[in-house]
């Protein structure tokens, strides 16, 4: 009986998978393709699509199959457990917030974003402000309705969309541990590049060869372009689902390295997703295991394995093929310092991996203080430049390089920001096991190999889909908890060689 | 009471509108920008939205509003009342197929095409055969229940879900007019054509400058870019809804005018539909008038603006400045005749406008024998080899250039390939009264100027949506009802001028 009931949720759960698929792709084509003029008729379609997503999704048929299915599990195999409970906690997630608040949030997120644009054209908050503020009004009766329902404080509901099973408590305990440190850490490491020599890699590099050189490398990863696509956008990110993953970077001619690793950053999302297990890719189970885990595979590619001089070995040569470059501003040493080179800035998507903590922890500060009402929307300008000053030392000179950088909180991403930090936290943990049961990466690496790291991957990461938490899944895979030590000696040891404080690789 | 009856009908419809311009936009992506391996995904979340589409439609809830708001349309624009009309159109015919068949003949075809592709590559219709067999199957249990439950004969039911309101008596007395004279037209053409001389017009085109060429000549006609694309595909098509059109073509470097002409039948559809009344956009009376119409709206552009002397005035400078030609083959005359050549020849989607309705008569009598069971399918090669020596007086080498040409059978669209030469019968007809209304026609189109002609058709044809039959359209149009006289006209004036059967333009 219960197999049968389990092979009916199966099946409402595929044409699930295949809606967000669809609008997924829908997504891919506003950013990439469609024309300027035509958003108006996207969003009708996108709109469409996705509140029969939730109807299909908070069907009474749904839960009466998923009551009947979860009182007997007998015969099921632990896999498709797994995966009444990933079915179950999308469905709690959906019927949380009524269709109503889910379309009033999404109109006045869209129109929040609209202002968000003129007023960084305009330089002006105040444009921006009144609409934010009927965001934040918004997402603060989602969180109370999602806390309520999931049984969790209200920030830590929001958190629970993107990233299943993070709680502010972890959140804290990792933030204690990278403040305790990193403004140190900063300080040494810019002392000691500052001893070093930096040469400067100018000239023009046209998009075309810098499209030539992303495709050859992540050939080289293994992104398998027959089903999947590289293209530009305004800013990088990744659609599609496993079988047609579309990736997108963006290449300044002026800048050798940012439309390579932003390429790269995004090609470690498309492995995770690629890597999820092939048996369950159109079930919750076989899903990533939310934002935090997905921000670790690209953050693992772009920071820890592209800025490393193993890479930058395999890098060399592909420089010298692609742009036909020379000369001692092309040698190992000094690529390697470019890419790895530590700034206090204020834009958060430019940041170094020592800095950028400092940025999503004023992030975190804020949102919350803005949900409990602690910050008035008014106040946010002047509060976010308090904090850039307090936790980096500098201040923006305007809003455009300051609260007004992110599109994030126009469109209602609220408990989305400490994903990112996670991310750093959770990859360097990961690397550092991986680095021990691969001894050869390395020379792997520098000779363009990387399916001894995807093989490690695949095993510990990707091929778990959430099939279990993220806490199991480290633990499993590490051996320890989730920590942000692992982090702390990485960076250390990166950040400081040749010093004092450095610790043997 | 009926009023908000009304209003809940619109805002389903509206939402339907949505769903199918989702669907266009993944088609258009299957096969302009999909990765070649990502089919199976394409098709679950078309699938998916068809269902969806095909289970919204067919609600209880739809049919009990229809009964309502029609039971008294008192207080209703007619407007109003021809959307309800056209409302229960869409719900009559998707009512009449259940989902299950639909899956059926979904996959089938899904099957046949496949096999289709294979038995064109290795040249043998004994492949396709028994897959042919099966759709013919399914169509044939699909005419029969749509027949029944709109009280047509089973060929008629099929021909009304593309061409509303065409009868299989339009479609003989339209052909028998057609078989009275265009054999000994053909003829005489071929003889008025053969006492003038024709330079060869060679050289290579590329494709980007071919693209530069149409992308100038679309936006003169009035190509919306900021709100429409011009892309490459195997075969030229038009996609997407009014607010995002994506119209492709395919660029030949050997041949001049395939790529072009390709782009401009497209345009013409893509102006059809950019035409429809705006107030009635996302509503089912805001939809074209069927495929004669639309393929009336395509032939119109192509067939007689795009191949008639004021055109080539226009055109010829425009082929010196992207291709830097010159010489005697580059004159109007020489330009005109390339354009105008009759000839016969076995492949339909490469005949020109005289010997265009024999192909589709030889398909239209074969679509109706085999689903009458009159023509078995293992018997098809062979009547359709006869076919063509018997209309055409010429007899395939192969299948490839025979019945394995046109991929509609295989996807289970019989009852569509009259609406080619319904097309260009109307398109005859609708041009006389242009013609007679803006005498100034042929002057505007050689200075490049189509307005005179867009704001015609969009008072007669596009503005008009599905508010009227076709022959209701046809005769405000026109003055006239729906017949081949035009047609017949136009093409002994246009292809025996200087000859004693010619009559004055």
């Amino acid at each position: 009986m219960s197999a049968s009931t389990y092979k009916q949720l199966e099946q409402e759960f595929r044409r699930l998978h295949a809606f967000r698929g669809a609008l997924s792709l829908l997504r891919w084509d506003a950013a990439v393709m469609m024309p300027r003029g035509s958003a108006d008729v996207r969003g009708d379609q996108l709109a469409a699509l996705e509140t029969e997503h939730h109807a299909l999704l908070t069907a009474p048929r749904i839960t009466r199959l998923l009551d009947r299915a979860q009182a007997n599990t007998q015969g099921l195999a632990d896999w498709q457990v797994a995966n009444l409970r990933e079915m179950r906690r999308q469905r709690d997630h959906a019927i949380a917030t009524p269709v109503s608040l889910i379309s009033r949030l999404t109109k006045a997120a869209s129109r929040a974003e609209a202002h968000w644009l003129e007023a960084r054209q305009q330089g002006k908050f105040e444009l921006f402000a009144p609409h934010l503020e009927e965001v934040v009004h918004l997402v603060r009766d989602k969180a109370a309705l999602l806390g309520q329902a999931l049984n969790l404080p209200q920030y830590d509901a929001l958190v629970d969309e993107f990233s299943p099973g993070i709680t502010t408590a972890d959140i804290d305990a990792m933030f204690k541990s990278l403040s305790r440190r990193l403004p140190s850490l900063i300080r040494e490491s810019i002392a000691v590049q500052e001893t070093r020599p930096l040469l400067p890699l100018s000239g023009k590099f046209p998009a075309s060869k810098q499209r030539a050189l992303s495709v050859e490398i992540m050939k080289a990863i293994g992104f398998p372009f027959e089903r999947g696509r590289l293209d530009e956008s305004e800013h990088p990110f990744t659609e599609g689902v496993p079988g047609d993953i579309r990736v997108t970077t963006r290449f300044d001619p002026n800048d050798l390295f940012s439309g390579l690793l932003g390429a790269l950053h995004e090609t470690g999302h498309a492995m995770y997703d690629l890597g999820l297990p092939q048996d369950w890719r159109d079930q919750p189970v076989g899903r990533d295991r939310g934002m935090a885990l997905e921000e670790s595979q690209s953050l693992l590619i772009e920071m820890i394995i592209c800025r490393s001089r193993p890479f930058v070995r395999y890098l060399k040569p592909l420089l010298e093929k692609h742009f036909a470059v020379s000369g001692p501003e092309w040698d190992i040493e000094n690529l390697y310092s470019h890419l790895t080179t530590v700034r206090r800035s204020l834009i958060r998507v430019d940041a170094d991996e020592l800095t950028y903590p400092a940025h999503v922890m004023l992030r975190y500060e804020l949102e919350k203080q803005l949900l409990s009402g602690e910050l008035a929307v008014k106040d946010l300008s002047a509060a976010w430049n308090a904090g850039m000053e307090q936790r980096l030392g500098i201040k923006p000179a305007n809003d455009m390089e300051g609260c007004l950088q992110d599109i994030h909180w126009a469109v209602g991403s609220f408990g989305y920001f400490p994903s990112y930090a996670l991310g750093g936290v959770i990859a360097a943990q990961l690397y550092e096991s991986l680095r021990a049961d691969v001894p050869e990466l390395d020379d792997q690496i520098s000779r363009g190999e990387f399916s001894g790291m995807f093989d490690w991957l695949r095993t510990n990461v990707h091929g778990v889909g959430a099939k279990v938490t993220v806490h199991e899944l480290m633990k499993a895979a590490t051996g320890k908890g989730l920590s942000a030590t692992s982090f702390v000696r990485y960076a250390e040891t990166k950040y400081l060689e040749g010093t004092a404080n450095s610790v043997a690789a």
